[in-house]
C-alpha cells in the first residue's frame, strides 16, 4: 500500500490494514455526519488489542481524547492519540451494532453492521481475529447524562475532522463507516469516511 | 450444592457456580466495603456472556440497576436483576483489574487480581472460558463525575447489602471478592463476601 494513499472506508463496511509502529493514521471524517467504530490489534497477537474497559481506568475519563496512549487488554499503549480536529465527541462505552441489535429495532432482514464489518475487513485483509472488543466509536455522541442516562445524539462533527493516531506497536487497525440508520447517530443516512497510513 | 447454602467468596479469590434457569443468586456484601466482580456466562455456550458495553446498549445507561435485564454479547438476557438493598452504587465500566494493573501501580511481585480469580474459580468449578470479559463490579463506586472522569471511592454500600438476581438461561455465574487494597474502592482493606443460590 504506497504511503499517503487515501483509502475508503466504504459506507456501511469495513476496512483494515497493517500500521507499523511509529507511523501515523489519519481518520477523516469525511461527511462530518458520520461514525467511526475503530479497532486496534496487536499485529504478532491478535489476542492483545485496544481495549475500552482498560483505557477507563488507564485515563480516567470516559471518553477518549487527544493526548491519551490507548492501551490494550495487557495495559500497552498500542495508539498514541496525536490530533483530533474536532470537538472531542467519541465513545468508549457502546457495543459494536451487531445483526442482533438490529433484530431487535425490528429488522426483519439481514441489516449491515459494525460488528460483522470487523470481522469481513480484517479477513479480507488477512487476520483472523479471536473476538470482537468493544470498539472506540469516533464521533458517536452518546454522552452520559447527569441522571446516568447516555443518550443517542448525531455527531457534533464538521465535513473534513480528522483525529491523528500514531502506532505504539505493529499494529492492525480496523474501521466501520457505521450503518446505523435508525438511531441518529450517523444523522440516519451513513456515508463513506476516509483513513491515510502516514 | 445444597440450595441455600451460603458460599463464601474469600477476601482476595473467586469463586464460579452453576445456576439452572429459573433459580435465583443472592450475593450478599457481607462487611459492606467490598467490591465484587461478576461474570455470567452461558453454561452451554461459554463464548456468550454477560457484556457491560451491551448492556449499556440496552439499558440506555451507564450503571446497572434493579429492574434491569442483564444482557450477553449476543444480547439476550441471561440475568434478571430482581432486588438491591444498597444504594444502587455499581459499576459497569471498569476492566476486572490484573497482574498487569498491580504493576503499573508500583507492585514488585503478583499481587492477586480479579482476572485471575475469575480463571482459577472458573476452572476449579470445571468450565474454561475464551476470554475475560469485562465484569459487573457489584458495589464499586467509580462515578462518571460532570466534566466526564471517572472517580474512585469507597463503596456506598452497608454491611450486609445484598443484591438478588434470576438466571434466564442455564448459567454459570463467577464472583470475585476484589484484592484492591491500593486504591480506596475496597476501603483498602479487601473483605470476604457471600452467595447463595436458591
Amino acid at each position: 500500500m504506497a504511503k499517503r494513499e487515501l483509502i475508503t472506508i466504504p459506507a456501511r463496511h469495513g476496512k483494515a490494514a497493517f500500521v507499523k509502529k511509529g507511523q501515523r493514521v489519519k481518520v477523516i471524517n469525511t461527511h462530518g455526519t458520520q461514525v467511526v467504530d475503530t479497532w486496534a490489534f496487536n499485529a504478532d497477537n491478535l489476542r492483545e488489542f485496544m481495549s475500552m474497559e482498560h483505557l477507563r481506568v488507564w485515563v480516567g475519563h470516559y471518553r477518549a481524547k487527544a493526548g491519551d496512549s490507548l492501551i490494550t487488554n495487557v495495559r500497552r499503549p498500542i495508539l498514541k492519540w496525536l490530533e483530533d480536529t474536532s470537538p472531542g465527541v467519541h465513545d468508549t462505552m457502546l457495543a459494536a451494532c451487531d445483526r442482533y441489535r438490529y433484530q431487535l429495532l425490528g429488522c426483519k432482514t439481514y441489516h449491515r453492521n459494525c460488528n460483522d464489518n470487523m470481522w469481513e475487513a480484517m479477513i479480507e485483509a488477512g487476520y483472523h481475529p479471536s473476538e470482537t472488543p468493544s470498539p472506540l466509536n469516533l464521533w458517536q455522541n452518546t454522552p452520559v447524562e447527569p441522571d446516568g442516562t447516555i443518550s443517542q445524539r448525531p455527531t457534533a462533527s464538521k465535513r473534513g475532522d480528522y483525529v491523528l493516531f500514531r502506532a505504539e506497536m505493529d499494529a492492525v487497525v480496523c474501521f466501520s463507516a457505521c450503518p446505523q440508520d435508525i438511531l441518529p447517530i450517523n444523522s440516519k443516512n451513513p456515508k463513506s469516511a476516509h483513513f491515510q497510513i502516514i
